[in-house]
């Protein structure tokens, strides 16, 4: 019913997870309303982000290097590791601009139920640079979950004998929460984690 | 921050109406979850859509050819023709599959608080088309508002002499819906509309 080309678009917009028919069919219809080089400029980017954007050979950040710009940056802190579970919680700590150290990006994080074991986490290679780079302290910034919590102790217990200290993430109640709707393990969480006022 | 190419992604998805930052992040990331071949496709949809899709020359309906396949249609009903604000709405109805008549695009609705007149609608090409092809019933499906009223009170005025039949949509309660949610206006046009149950 549609013509040929927006119906292409159409199931385009819908490859992408979380856009359904309707919201695809909006977007189709907003394209014919750019300007000619805006369309031009998405379409080349898409092609681009695919061809360019790879894993760091170090730290499996993605780049368009062979080393990613926090990797090749010899001013960073390089006695502090900051383990995360994707590429996007990098972006997240860099836009804070808080972390100085390094990062070490897994291929998610371990879930027995999901079928996701420990061998398919790329777990190898961070143990390898663990070894190499002689890291003082490595954080676990994973999503307080069981599957952070698993992923976490899982690592923990490889590195044990070696001289290295492990944290993770402070979890508790979320700044600006209403008390109400913050669920029982986080409360649970924060009561445990309280600290003292100074 | 963000390696160029995936800048570049992000901001071509937020030039789309109702795309912000992070989901425009969120769609950028899952292109590269995509296999190489759907990027290819989506890329050259793209442009394939802005090259190829134009208002067909009678009705003004998007479509790839010079008349759309509704015009060119011989077998449909001639003699009734349902104006509306939007392409999408031709294609609404198409969906339904329950009318078989003619289609005319109108450049959206009259709304002088918005600076829209008459004048920039493109009335003249449907009230030409009116006076060419002897519709005995015009239907307006635009949108319950004022802006829709506007617009084809003032189309029928210029009708005024010739004998053909006006009709707008029916407005009252959508089936399904709550009666507590449904706003006043609504519900005033509803009851003023009611019909006899037989």
């Amino acid at each position: 019913m549609y013509p040929d080309s927006i119906k292409n678009l159409i199931e385009s917009f819908k490859s992408l997870p979380g856009i359904g028919e309707k919201t695809a069919e909006r977007l189709a219809f907003s394209v014919l309303d750019l300007e000619e080089d805006q369309v031009e400029f998405f379409s080349e980017s898409l092609v681009s982000v695919k061809e360019k954007i790879h894993k760091c050979s170090n730290c499996n950040v993605l780049t368009e290097d062979y080393l990613c710009y926090i990797c090749a940056d010899n001013l960073r802190n390089s006695k502090i590791l900051c383990v995360v579970a994707d590429t996007k919680s990098v972006f997240l700590f860099e836009k804070l601009g808080m972390f100085n150290g390094k990062y070490h990006v897994l291929d998610g994080l371990i879930s027995p139920l999901d079928g996701i074991n420990p061998e398919d986490i790329a777990l190898d290679k961070l143990i390898d640079r663990i070894h190499k780079e002689k890291f003082e302290e490595i954080i676990f910034a994973f999503k307080p979950s069981i599957e952070g919590e698993t992923t976490a102790l899982y690592i923990k217990k490889i590195l044990e004998g070696l001289d290295i200290k492990t944290t993770r993430l402070a979890s508790g109640v979320p700044i600006g929460a209403d008390m109400e709707y913050v669920d029982s393990l986080t409360l649970e969480r924060a009561l445990n984690d309280r600290k003292e006022i100074e």
